[in-house]
């Protein structure tokens, strides 16, 4: 079975904006039909996410105020791939600048698409164990307070829906699925 | 304790890009230090997902192509708030318009920020029984394949890295609290 009655094929794009930090398309597109449709999104670089898991099991995780929903949420470091950089590394980075952590070991559980609406976006899932802890090197204008939850504090605060980051809460899915023995990870030595 | 060494404030901004789909806008902003920034992010209307669950126990789920991620997703019924509209009625709307069913008991399990770097959006996540099926009516250019799996097959999916929509894999993660009685669900009528 092919999917030819879903997929829709580019024919024509242009980038109409191309900002500091966004970079906008929009694309004219053969629907399955064979009519036309515009499609707007923007491209993103890619980016990961390190769910950090202390010796004592205790969860490394970040507060951060996002400006455009307005709030501060409670998160797991992440950050956006730079050119040319592999994601393990990417992970490793992220997580020593934003917490000071390094860790022993790594293993990526899997992907997520958090925006396919209307961003190329895709986060990888990464957990990072046998941490230690460092000096950390924020980027300037990056606001950001570390701090520490066990799996029982975050689930029962997801539960209240006081977590919404979207990718925070695939992680703690991710967590209790590996902790009962259901989706495995495969763990490595640092890049 | 406030917030304070965390949170950023507007100062200006203006609209830098309006298309059909995307609202674009970039905003200075003074950072906790004083010092300021520049943030630019896509003003959303909202959506909502609905987790649509069959008198038999299987769910409710549609493929469709994501064209900014260019391959075809599985998800939950979901879809963005009309300029007025409840959010319950735009979950009812929204899955009898793509998927023909009406569902007798709602419950509003809680919210996500699928991108709250870039993007306004909130997704409230809606649960639905008492399902039946009628005609369905997709708005025009919007293709989408109607399937069901129960929750042992999503599950495996997931875990194999066959789910990579954010909302989806976090309806997952609600649906097996709700039935492992441990994030609870309040049901209500339609409006």
């Amino acid at each position: 079975m092919t999917d030819d009655h879903l997929i829709e094929r580019r024919r024509e794009g242009e980038q109409v904006f191309l900002g500091r930090l966004l970079d906008v398309r929009r694309d004219t597109v053969a629907l399955p039909d064979a009519s036309q449709a515009t499609r707007e999104y923007i491209v993103h670089p890619g980016a990961v996410m390190v769910v950090p898991v202390l010796d004592d099991g205790r969860l490394l995780m970040e507060r951060q105020f996002r400006y455009p929903v307005g709030t501060v949420l409670l998160e797991f470091p992440a950050g956006k791939l730079d050119a040319g950089e592999s994601v393990q590394f990417c992970a490793q980075r992220e997580l020593a600048e934003e917490t000071g952590y390094r860790a022993a070991e790594w293993a990526r559980a899997g992907v997520l698409h958090n925006a396919p609406a209307y961003a190329t976006e895709v986060i990888e899932i990464w957990f990072a164990r046998g941490l230690r802890s460092g000096p950390r090197s924020l980027d300037v204008g990056e606001f950001i307070e570390v701090t520490t939850l066990d799996e029982a504090e975050l689930d029962a605060a997801a539960g209240r829906g006081e977590v919404t980051d979207a990718k925070t809460l695939i992680g703690l899915l991710w967590l209790q699925k590996w902790r009962a023995g259901r989706w495995p990870l495969h763990w490595r030595a640092p890049v």
